[in-house]
């Protein structure tokens, strides 16, 4: 235990972002005998947050990377061992982990509804029920996400969207916020570490601070052009919008790149400033528009003059709904100790919600004649022929070797088509039910 | 770039955590000579998220991880200049960057409100502009999260709460989430990492799976006693609650160390749990709730025979409120580029909003006869002597130098202390306004 780890913590591997109880879970399985039997974990959402029309897979990539790294080394072990968390039996078996088992799952990107089997991870119980809190956690996050950012991004049309909310969540939330709404439609982040990382366009602008550091705002406008150049973006409303506007064109010519405004009623602030670029010669000046966005006020703002939009707060907090609500819950598991046991489907059955569908899943996305989907149908047993060619789970882990890592571009591209192919009732704002159902088809025992 | 890293992403500095904006910023006021004029930032918000009564301020010790660790280093460097983000000059400077000015702040757990100066932080321009997002990153965050655990402790009262909501954030985040909530009175976590990283007690029970894993309930219950003993927790709410308590005790005996309850009307299965344990004999067992529980459920079931709360989702978003809001402005700067230059006050002036009181600031919380505290007093200039022993800034960083660190429990005992000073209104968990009136005291130039 480093105590002088400053920030990022730098948690030597992906192990500890494991709740207590999946270790001792595994240890009394081990003990019993059972830590070995075959289990398949399936990760899916019961329902949509309230209102919305569907949802986004997101995190793929980060879970690979994640499972990739997933090994209990000596500093992990002894804080372990010294808390008393788990027994030595426990411990050793620790030591030699590595995930071997097989997780399918939908690609990155593709769009999901409630039951969706959006993730399955099969493998012995011990290997598989260490992974449930990593995995939820990085689906959860990002998914909610990126759901936000869709819809903000139907909404924007074709206006490019700036993530520009790292201030407004964890420190590293904020990356993986910045991979999420890239994925779902944004084009470029404020954030240095999501483009470090995923090398996802960063831009900027200016903030307050830098014209009231100077004298006067004709300064500051003076600085950051004489430094930037005439592209430059300056935010024109630290004082009175008019005066800036006028002053920016003053100091950078109509080759202005772009102004800014942050506050105010920005449909009457954006028309005006508008007309003012436009009789001030700066017609290719563009306007960029900040300050609480959410879809809502993106909408809002379709017919203003505006050329993208910087959104925060409600982009990294998911627009009212920061988590997915995604369970990983065990749906079969070998009917008995033999390695050759088959599986059996299991589920919880008390009353009181919370119930879910036993057994092995597929999916797929039924379409209509004009190409458009109509249906997640969700099944165990074998795939109805019609069907075959429309399944959504793909490979992503096999024998423990990750084997569909691919540029963030593709999940992006994927989620783009695949909204395209959704009834247009999708793209509604409006508070609705999930644009698709879910059908299931039981067809087998699970195996 | 190191695209092989896995996850948690192994940033070489916090430095990363920045901003696009304010390196083009810096780059300007060190082409204008204005980068090294004397500034003064200041952290607040505007407002507290609707309805609440008090916010808590939380993640300073984080801060003072972050700028400790602020360095640009070679990977860091090298990734701006591919990138084009600034120029050489500003690289250069960057290099050699190390915060060397002065922070003040509330100090962790503290209570604050609208107007609140939180943190105050003072240097050249150029080494306090960098700053801005990682510290309102960890503040905006962990004060989130702290808030929300600190009503949910309230509402709890003696009874311990479990902090389980890591699969419900960023995984990085809920390390973050859990330290803010133990701060703000929760008792433990299910979280590893924030066991490791941070001393917190870990704890754990079981789950559905772990049944489902084995043949019959019996057979699940067995294998956990067997190895973790009868002061375990067993999941009662598999299958049929009744039936599996009668079971539970069968198998553990009447020492049996608790029971959890995950789903269904908490209220009335606790009472019949309660009951049934008792006629089994099994008093001392305690019965664990859990279940997307927020304030208010953990309030209504204050009458219910309920031993401890274990709270994921609601908690690791903020219960409504995932940010809190703050900003960081700058307040104050030198009125000129002379190195002895007097410190001007400044503020954004344009209408619509957001405007900000300039100023250097001191804040102390005034209290009543009794004790009790009646209003913030926030003012610039000197401070009226009544108020100078009720002082709420402290000195964190002098000179770039940390000097206020401090284990966890103390900030958890200060919380603790500031929340029973409040008003009785304070605790309230119906929306209202904040429970302190903030006032403005102005005295002086803002030197």
């Amino acid at each position: 235990m480093d105590a002088d780890l400053g920030l990022p913590v730098s948690v030597p591997s992906t192990a500890l972002f494991t709740d207590h109880y999946e270790l001792t879970m595994l240890q009394a399985a081990l003990k019993a005998g059972t830590a070995g039997r075959r289990s398949v974990f399936e990760v899916f959402a019961r329902r949509l947050p309230d209102g919305r029309r569907y949802g986004v897979v997101c995190g793929t990539g980060r879970v690979l990377d994640a499972v990739e790294n997933f090994r209990f080394d000596e500093d992990v072990l002894r804080f372990l061992r010294s808390r008393g968390i788990v027994d030595d039996p426990t411990l050793e078996w620790l030591a030699g982990y590595r995930f071997g088992g097989d997780i399918w799952g939908y690609p990155e990107g593709e769009v999901y509804f409630p039951g969706s089997p959006v993730m399955r991870v099969e493998g012995t119980f011990g290997e598989c029920v260490l992974l449930e809190t990593v995995i939820l956690s990085i689906l959860n996050h990002d998914s909610a996400i990126a759901a936000a950012a869709s819809r903000m991004a139907s909404a924007a049309g074709d206006r490019p969207l700036i993530e520009m909310g790292a201030r407004r969540t964890h420190e590293l939330a904020a990356v993986a916020a910045a991979r999420a709404a890239y994925i779902g439609g944004f084009a470029s982040t404020s954030d240095l570490a999501a483009g470090f990382r995923y090398n996802i366009p960063t831009v900027g602008t200016s903030a307050h601070a830098f014209t009231l550091l100077h004298d006067s705002e004709r300064d500051a406008f003076r600085a950051q052009v004489d430094s930037l150049g005439r592209g430059t973006t300056l935010l024109v409303d630290t004082y009175d919008v008019a005066e800036a506007v006028r002053t920016a064109v003053e100091v950078a010519g109509p080759e202005l790149g772009a102004v800014r405004i942050d506050s105010g009623d920005l449909l009457l602030v954006a028309h005006r400033v508008r007309r003012q670029l436009d009789e001030l010669g700066a017609r290719n000046t563009k306007i960029i528009v900040t300050s609480d966005l959410d879809e809502y006020a993106i909408a809002s703002l379709a017919a203003a003059p505006v050329d993208a939009y910087g959104v925060g707060t409600q982009l990294v907090t998911g627009s009212g709904h920061p988590t997915a609500s995604m369970v990983y819950k065990l749906v079969a598991r070998a009917e008995s100790d033999d390695p050759g046991a088959p599986l059996v489907p299991v589920a919880k059955r008390s009353t009181g919600g919370k119930t879910s569908i036993g057994g092995r899943k597929w999916a797929a996305r039924r379409l209509d004649e004009s190409g458009v989907a109509e249906a997640e149908v969700v099944g165990t047993g074998p795939v109805p022929e019609a069907l075959a060619d429309r399944q959504l789970l793909v490979e992503l882990v096999k024998g423990g070797e990750v084997v569909a890592r691919e540029p963030l571009d593709v999940a992006r591209e994927r989620h783009r088509a695949a909204r395209a192919r959704l009834p247009l009732s999708a793209t509604q704002l409006s508070r609705g039910e999930p644009v698709l159902p879910t059908e299931y088809v039981h067809g087998g025992s699970g195996n």
